[in-house]
């Protein structure tokens, strides 16, 4: 006997036969003797719903009455999810997340969880109840009703698998697991099946949509082992853990590219000390984050400075930019443009060498030019021009062979 | 300055030009320098569409969750209207039942109010803001969510207006006050300025669909002045209040016709002792409500009965007698058929004679036979035929001369 979160994101919930469906899968898994604990989304397209219909009054929503709105969304899920559970004869009670005891910060529509008590959870759980929990709500301490933000659902599983201590917490998703490579540009991707917190983090950070970094650090915080696998089959998915010896012989984890990166050249820059960390300082200062810095040419005695941020920030980035140097007397230009960034991650990297090598001379084969690299304890990445993007990504996965199960590949390491 | 709380229904929320409209019409009341509460519904349609999606679900689904679902359609109304307030500058703030300190007992989905603190109502007011709280919805003293059943959201304003003391309670609807008479019927009949508590309590409980008994005792307990009102137009409306010596001057204040009642019929009884008592005690245990009892003839030395009851339990009421009979051998039969109660309502009757006469006269000349009289303090009821009815409500409303100002009436009152 197990004690099971089950976390099923909108489009798992989206209609009533979709929910009949999932109440099946909760049963099996309760009828197999665990304590489960399930914790739902919005139905799909209902949250964007009562969205719209708050932009129709005023696109700039008080952001305390937006939260009041869409906590709605997941309301409705666990009363419905309760009743076809009941229907098949498994006792269930919903949760909301103010009664689960998710208390928050008042940070409306993106609060972050201060605590969490859980209510009544482990009592309901040894009355061999299933607990329905409203995933992506809490309540502030002044008594608010808050919500959790993008992702946040990931994040009432993570976290009331923490206050619990699960043995592990499932996210049911439209994917399958974690890959080695996105499977639509990589045909040849395995699934991996067990990966590090850090290993996740660094994919989720370079972009993998898998899930949101912030569940995932609260799951390391924690150590909450947690599975994502698809809720359209009963395959197992990838485990998300913490590192084990073992692990470390995996070379490289997996392999990701990120092509939602911009960057940005700041010209005829003043030729004074302090003008770049001048610049730094101010994207900072409007949380902007700065992936790579990739060059720092003088051109006929003028510095310039190109660096790469998420795509969606080049617009402000630029402007915060300009009215940085203004006080200079600055006549330059900040100019965006494209870049993709394509890294290989994997814990294994700390005790093996030979990984950088491997990467350039792959990307070097393929006719990929690199025009800068960082380099982290267990991540390689390359900035290179987007045209180069999904070439990169195939000739760097199988320079590492992650196209073989992880099995051989270990062994092949052990015979090196 | 006066310390106002209005209730908009379904239908006058029900989309967001009229959620606007509302809005709009608060602020009118905001800015003339008032305190405001607005209790509002779920959208008209929103709570019968969560309740389909139950059903297809369960046709008989849990209680508590049916609550915990239903809920959830006030509580996007308030965040809404809040939102609309905010637009055109009128400082509010959203509250759900249970916030707003409404606590039931846990008799889910027609849960009664057992407490009520307001929550920071008061405090909220005396920041000027304008609060918006969900009607229909409390949370019982274990937390969990409740709903108060028809009619909870005017339930809840009278039960808010109680505890912030407030000047006036306004309830809009769709009708614009309470009238002498149904206009549908009665094209004549005049709009009652100003009715007792028990005046409104024999309206409501005779039929006329204004307000549900419920909420006008709970006025009348706590001593709320209530005002029903319509939400398409700025007409005053009509106002319920506790009885004052003035009222008395008019000797009826309304009639009311009441179709929607059946007439029972019990043949061949048994000529024992305690027959009858032994139907009335079933009847009372299956909490089924006699109205009226018409009459009790032998014929050929068999006693027979009859009975009105509200035309929906009919079915149930002849299964209740046949079963409390079957232990006594009967053969007899249960029919039902239709019946009409006509009524004249005034508290003027206590202090003034000849109003059951002038009904009777007027009935008599219309044509209409009267089958049994019942009458009580301010109301005096006929049971006629339904063939009769639409004819007996306007002679009767004639007789009284309902279709004359009021103001004219009392005059001629004085005159005699």
């Amino acid at each position: 006997m197990a004690l099971i979160i089950q976390k099923y994101g909108g489009t798992s919930v989206k209609d009533i036969d979709r929910i009949k469906a999932v109440a099946e899968r909760i049963k099996a898994t309760y009828d197999a003797g665990n304590q489960v604990v399930v914790v739902v989304s919005a139905r799909a397209g209902v949250t964007n719903e009562l969205i719209q219909r708050a932009r129709q009054i005023n696109p700039q929503a008080n952001k305390r009455e937006m939260d009041m709105l869409l906590a709605v969304g997941e309301q409705e899920t666990i009363a419905l999810m309760a009743i076809a559970l009941h229907t098949i004869d498994v006792p269930a009670v919903s949760r909301t997340g103010a009664q689960a005891g998710i208390i928050t910060d008042h940070d409306h529509t993106c609060a972050r969880i201060v605590n969490i008590d859980g209510g009544d959870l482990l009592e309901q759980l040894s009355q061999n109840k299933v607990v329905i929990v409203a995933g992506f709500q809490g309540m502030s301490r002044e008594g608010n009703i808050t919500t959790l933000g993008r992702g946040g659902s990931d994040l009432t599983a993570i976290a009331i698998g923490a206050v619990v201590k699960a043995d592990i917490v499932q996210i049911f998703t439209d994917v399958d697991g974690v890959y080695t490579a996105d499977p639509r540009i990589v045909p040849e991707a395995t699934k991996i099946e067990c990966i590090s917190y850090e290993e996740m983090l660094e994919l989720a950070s370079q972009g993998a949509k898998v899930m949101q970094a912030r569940s995932v650090e609260f799951a390391q915080k924690y150590d909450v082992p947690f599975e994502v696998r698809s809720s359209y089959n009963n395959e197992p998915g990838t485990i998300v853990k913490k590192e084990a010896p073992v692990m470390e012989e995996v070379l490289v984890r997996g392999t990701v590219l990120d092509v939602n990166q911009a960057k940005i050249t700041v010209g005829k820059l003043p030729d004074k000390p302090g003008t770049a960390s001048m610049i730094f300082v101010a994207l900072g200062k409007a949380k902007i984050m700065v992936d790579m810095i990739i060059q720092n040419v003088g051109e006929a005695g003028e510095a310039s400075l190109t660096f790469t941020v998420n795509r969606d920030e080049a617009h402000t980035a630029k402007k915060v930019v300009a009215e940085a140097l203004s006080t200079l007397g600055w006549e330059g230009t900040a100019r965006d443009g494209e870049i993709a960034i394509i890294s290989v991650i994997g814990i294994g990297m700390r005790s093996h060498a030979g990984v950088a090598a491997t990467m350039f001379e792959a990307l070097a084969k393929g006719g990929v030019n690199i025009k800068t690299i960082t380099t982290s304890e267990i991540k390689i990445s390359c900035a290179i021009d987007p045209i180069d993007a999904q070439k990169a990504l195939k000739v760097v996965h199988k320079a590492f062979r992650l196209d073989e199960p992880e099995s051989i590949r270990m062994q092949k390491i052990c015979e090196k």
